[in-house]
């Protein structure tokens, strides 16, 4: 199958994610339907062109036409949603999912998935800090990272049309790793960073600070507001590859510290050249 | 004295700092000369209407006709200027400066300084990633805190001085502590974010994540390009306050941990609805 304006896309769940997807295909011409639970969000995705129809039941006659679905739940309800309705779908059909872990969800869903479906599973390195739709923007996938999990059992065709998915979405960079190595980068640069943050907005609840704080604090906070329920639930899926980037991060922050325990100016100077030149390989790419 | 367009100011050391005060006081109207060592960027700073007038040498002319000098220094650099030069100063001169670390500097300073000439101390809570006078930049003091931290010494009339300097800078909130509150804040809000900024970036020295990262790793690592000269002073001049928020991080981070490792998921939840919640405090006030 090849991604065309044709193809009809199903998306299961509009939040912040499922509707930022809506917005973007619906602009680029694609008919895109959808199921979530709320009525309100259905008419809020007419009003603003995002679906042409959608249900907040899982309508079988939505999910049978469907070339395409995608569903925007967090992990247990996805693996729920498919066991639940893949009775429904269209034969030759494609399952896409958004979710930020892969290891257990990708192996689990490919294994219980009726054979004449494939499962081809993505994260799109996107967010925002509020949920719900009326966050929802496509334009967040600009400059940020596709990253499509294959296994090996995956078509080559699956997974094209997987990138060209991404790349319709308008995703700067579009990139696959295997599941496994897509965790660990992930607990890495998304999960220890939220731990952090809720950290460091945990750790001194004295009064008053705000009225003190620049921009530095304000920036290694901004993901301290989180969504308790789906990060809780992202980091469980994920805990040893999170728990061995946490250990690492806490022994150099200990090796840190006892340098400046013990005035290791120059120690400390290490550390920071190391860690400027390891930030410029970071630097946002210019955009246009 | 009263701050006005009469008021001789020299600004010692034209860094991204000094650089941003020459830029915002000349911009107002007022008489602004300075010192710094680089012959070009007393050239740079004329071109650019910062400074009617400047020198590479310590001149005592410069340093005997200014009403206010403000040092914009490293913190030993700051007290070493003021012992080998302090003899050329106005009686009745105002001495200020903008090193981010109080309690040992405003007390030194204070204790060897002539009895006709008032130091009081301040911190402009705003910077940049970059050194030197071409990324100085007078709008990055809009929206940010000046504080004042005078000592039982200071009159009146300097503090209120101070204070009005702030105004004229453009910061948005200017307030009043003592040095001491001055630096446990600091070390908790600043200094901390800059250490767990420069430890992300050097605990996991894996090649190639750069291809995968998104804006959180992005946002929490800002400030891992850093003046390391600069910073590690800070840190040793600030070690006690800056250990004990350390400190404070790392069992929280480490209570966090054993959260996630005995999968207790609403204690995880508690604490990330905790973080939201005080986040809202940090929120930025919005910009006219």
């Amino acid at each position: 199958m090849i991604l065309n304006k044709d193809t009809k896309i199903l998306i299961v769940g509009l939040g912040v994610i499922g509707g930022g997807y809506a917005k973007a295909l619906s602009k680029k011409g694609y008919k895109v339907k959808c199921i979530t639970r709320k009525q309100s969000d259905i008419d809020y995705a007419l009003e603003h062109d995002m679906v042409i129809g959608g249900s907040p039941f899982p309508d079988p006659d939505l999910i049978s036409e469907a070339d395409l679905i995608v569903v925007a739940l967090y992990p247990q309800a996805f693996i729920d949603w498919v066991k639940e309705y893949q009775k429904h779908m269209k034969p030759g059909a494609i399952l896409n999912d958004v979710t930020g872990v892969k290891g257990g969800i990708v192996n689990e869903v490919q294994s219980f998935l009726r054979r004449d479906v494939e499962f081809i599973a993505s994260h799109p390195m996107a967010g925002r800090e509020r949920s719900g739709i009326e966050y929802s923007d496509d334009m967040v996938f600009k400059g940020a990272n596709f990253i499509v999990t294959p296994t090996e059992k995956n078509t080559k065709e699956a997974i094209e049309f997987c990138k060209s998915l991404g790349e319709e979405l308008g995703f700067a960079k579009i990139s696959e790793l295997s599941p496994e190595d897509h965790d660990s980068m992930i607990a890495f640069l998304s999960q220890l960073t939220h731990v952090i943050a809720v950290t460091l907005m945990t750790s001194n609840t004295k009064e008053g600070l705000e009225k003190y704080t620049g921009d530095s604090f304000r920036d290694l906070t901004r993901i301290a507001k989180i969504n308790d329920r789906m990060w809780s639930e992202l980091f469980l899926c994920n805990k040893e590859a999170l728990l061995s980037q946490m250990d690492a991060f806490a022994k150099e922050f200990e090796l840190f510290r006892n340098m400046l325990s013990e005035g290791d100016e120059e120690g400390m100077r290490e550390k920071m050249r190391l860690s400027t030149s390891r930030r410029g390989l970071f630097d946002k790419p210019a955009q246009n």
